[in-house]
């Protein structure tokens, strides 16, 4: 008889299923195969659930969902030196081709040939079993839970956030939005040796939340703008309101967008100091109305950072498992397999105080 | 009997005069006087004369115009050791604080408390004399012209551009904009080993200059956009057809703006490769819409350059002398200084066939 | 009357004395006068006294002592405005021409024309008051002491080795030497988010102190090395021994030389991970056999370190009044400033359980 | 009838012969099988022919010898997309593991699994058909010979070189070496937009070549040492007279070293500016008497360069198509595949006036 394998399936539009599908199989004696324990729920699952895309990436046949997990390995192909069966591991989602340019030049975060877990026509990690290259799951400790071994996914998007920033120790950081990747940017800026850390949220409870897990101080934004001024003009004030009250002197010499909200994106350009950096995590609209002479004149460096390179998953791990970073802090809601698009409408409806919400694996 | 000083004065705002003034004096045994021989016009001199403000540099009392000069060391303090009097000399035009912050980590393009020749309240170098610190005044050879040496500020603003971009041999560089900061970056460019360097321009005359000056291919864009196209989606095709039609593959590597025109900026966002660079130099309206979704999944770096860092006025002094850039080809206008308001009138009208305009010294 | 000011004088070649100098005067209004709390003495210090000279700077004419020393403003230039009469400062002791091409690209500490204390001709510290440019004095909190005050110096210097080593967060470093400046840079290491930092020394005593200072192990490099056996063959076994004792994988990803000593030297260049950097801080023979090939092969980047550059200061103060390091616990004698010469004594000796000897200051 | 892969065999130390091979079959559906038509010789396809190892490789077993080659495709596996059958393509020799640390993180040069060609205990090229992974071959132009197709091998290796020295547009470089990578370093800087680039050789032949081929000067050194002269110092004369001789000022930005010889490696420590930077390329004595105190009060930045990374044979093959570069001028013999033996000797022999030797391929 065959094993079953359940799997969580977004078949159409809005429209999720459980399936019970084939135990996935080794493409190649790199591969391994894990049992899968663990699985946070992030924006971009529910958004392909939602509204069947993200850029080019469109939902054209079902796929199974899930990207954010970790397990235990169950079965490796003949060439796998790095883990053996039994080992618990953290995956990384996106396995790139190897091949080419980006790829051999160390920048795979930017290969289009990708297999990215639960984008499309790629299948997630909410299903039983996952195979996934070696070279593509670490290890993770005795002493580090699963639910935190899943939760190296969103650290690993704050280490390579930080590590586009090129902060370096003793640096201010201004990070916009608390929520998990906000507040786990945070922590990773702390973690690296940045003299102070800002957030800014529009939600008390958010702030607080990160208050308590790192930041040297929150500026809650929730100020009604004046009507009738002008949005970039307001941005601004809100900037040099920050920038004083958080004693940034000339600026934050680093300023970390995690909310793709244009008034962020905004005041971001203002907060930041002459020279210093800005990098664009959160996204949001497509196109926002950007200060770019300010940024001209300012000589800032603004880069785009977008999902993990080399190091980032070892160093998530490292954080974690030295207790530099609790990210299970962060969860909210934990549900059973079973109850996967219950745990999916409780990040849907995005309420203030849902930060992190984790399926637990089909058992063994 | 003193010395005259002609010099050419922005009074307020419109409203320029010739005015016979003080010969100045050496404030520190390190400043040397230089008698101006040739002095270029820019857009920001215009600027002040029609707006009287460039963003927080305000006229409030008249200031002598100009500010890309050269001439003859006249004059030196006790303590100038690189130059002697007699010496053919370019000048910079901002010379900095030296105390601050930037000054000393190698940014001095971003003291606040530079002093920068015709930006308010400072005078420019439209006089007869100019009195500078000497170690930003550069000795020039016999065989450069005085032209050419006055000619080192904007090739100079165009290697920090260059610079700041980080520009590698055999790169692929797209130039948004064929007005003088365009051409000299495409100039500068191709002397530091790019591969391919393509201007862009809604001129065909400009177009035709920098085909002629350095670039290997210019894109004339001047295609009425489609009626009710969405402007950033016309801006994208515009960059995919420069893309295509120039051969750059999955993109420029570098991405140098230098018109500050928002359908520039929306297109160079489009036209460069994942993880390139693009660099801000042009200056328009204070606010764009901004792709900032591409440029985050791009993960690109954009950089804005302003003025000039240690090293470019040596190296766009080399770069003329060895031939390798010929700034004076960029002249369409020559005058006496006794013509100095005609040849700002020039510029103001910004015809499509000016490029450069250029105002001879007060003889000695 | 005018006042004292009672200074501790080298002479000559191995003489000292106590002379009752001029108050020093300010040159510059943008010049402060610091009377002298404390005095931190260092190696150069008595390596002027002994041999008169290091490198090109020889002692030809009587030089004041001592340059790591804080204090409090006193007297200020009709510039100055960054600190006020009866700031408590740290003071940076090398003020660089501000001229050259060094110092205007950012690099203050490569200036030829820097006046440095107590390097000759130009006199130290180790006298009631001292003048400076008040840029190159950085105010410390009233819960600093000072103390930690004159320590701010060996930090900086620990800060630039660091920095010059461009260290990321969650990189290993081998730090050889646990002397004062071996175990401040394991400390700023650690500060700045370093996965493991390892000392290695050949006394016990200060490997005990760099284990309860910082450093996550200390290796002991005690053993005889085997007789007849090749020194070079000898270095690379003890950093295998180093990599495989202490889990550093393919090599530390950093190594900072802080000896100066020959089998240090050619042991950190095996210990360095392949692609990874060495910084030489430490200074002892001039030549030295040095395993070049292994270092090309290995494709190390390998960086000497010199001083102090912009912003090390305001690091270090920050790192000290954070609570980050606490240098005081470096300090195992205390001196007045008339026993000065007991205090180099004892620096001289270099007993193994001496690390920081510090001279009060002429109380006022 | 099997076809005949006739290939020249290292079978034992200095015992060379020539074997039919099976032609090689493709391993994976990525490969491409290449008919080889030019090989050149490099020294350490001599080095193991002379001597069995270099460095931790050791010939065990027989191996075919040489690795600089190129071609045509005669076969193209199933996924193959950049080549077809029938492209003419240069050939990179060294395929890493793709999933290892440095792999991943764009630094294959240094993958500890490369295969590649003539490195114990892989085949080399110098056989009828040579399979290679697809994305290691590249094509070239029809305008482009295959015997510049096999040297873009040597021009790789001077482009990683360059690379790794961070050599920026307008500064002076100092290539101690005139053989081929010494003057293809040469040409290379100065496609790279250097300042001024000056050779050193010991050889006046060679020192000729490499004025005509690109360097703007070239120093012979052949003066006799002082006898009793200590070498370091005899080095730093040489070092001193270089800079002053050919107006580097403060010193060269950039120093090459390609003969690995001891009083180059010396000299070029001196000669090196203050701040600037020193590449190990040569190979020669495992260990060498070594300035490191000047190294270090100099702050040099001193890297090893090994291998080539991405990009470097792209640009090796623009710089030759593009006319920039002509290794083939380097081409001083040229012989028949069984003429391979006497083409080895003549490399072993090392005369003066020998440069690049290359071997054509078996008839198809």
């Amino acid at each position: 008889m065959t094993e079953a394998n359940p799997a969580f399936v977004l078949r159409e539009l809005k429209k999720v299923t459980f399936e019970d599908r084939q135990v996935p199989k080794l493409d190649d004696p790199h591969d391994v195969r894990v049992h899968i324990e663990q699985t946070g729920i992030c924006g971009s699952d529910v958004h392909y659930w939602q509204r069947g895309r993200i850029g080019d990436f469109v939902l054209t046949s079902p796929i199974v969902l899930g990207h954010e997990s970790a397990g235990v390995v169950v079965e490796t192909g003949s060439k796998v030196e790095n883990v053996r069966v039994g080992d618990r591991v953290a995956i990384e989602p996106g396995v790139p081709c190897r091949r080419c340019d980006f790829c051999r030049s160390g920048s795979y975060n930017l290969c289009e040939d990708t297999v990215f877990a639960a984008t499309p026509p790629h299948d997630g990690t909410l299903q039983k079993y996952y195979t996934v290259a070696s070279d593509y799951v670490y290890p993770i400790p005795d002493h580090m839970s699963s639910e935190d071994g899943a939760l190296v996914e969103p650290v690993s998007v704050a280490v390579q956030i930080v590590k586009v920033s090129d902060l370096r120790a003793g640096q201010t950081v201004l990070v916009f939005g608390c929520g998990p990747i906000g507040v786990l940017c945070q922590a990773v800026a702390k973690a690296s040796g940045a003299a102070k850390v800002i957030g800014v949220d529009i939600s008390e409870a958010r702030a607080q939340f990160a208050r308590d897990f790192t930041a040297d101080g929150v500026f809650l934004n929730n100020a009604e703008p004046t009507a009738g001024a002008d949005p970039v003009d307001a941005a601004r004030e809100v900037a040099e309101k920050i920038v004083a009250d958080y004693g940034l002197g000339l600026g934050a010499d680093v300023v970390l967008e995690c909310t793709g909200a244009e008034p962020c994106i905004q005041a971001g350009v203002f907060a930041a100091k002459k020279g210093g950096t800005y990098v664009q995590a959160g996204m949001g609209k497509e196109n926002v109305v950007f200060p770019i002479t300010a940024a001209c004149i300012r000589a800032l460096t603004i880069k785009g950072s977008i999902r993990y390179s080399a190091g980032c998953y070892p160093e998530a791990v490292r954080l974690i498992s030295a207790g530099k970073i609790q990210p299970s802090k962060l969860i909210t809601h934990r549900f059973a397999f079973t109850q996967a698009e219950e745990a999916f409408e409780i990040v849907k409806q995005a309420a203030e105080n849902t930060l992190k919400v984790i399926i637990k694996g089909v058992p063994r």
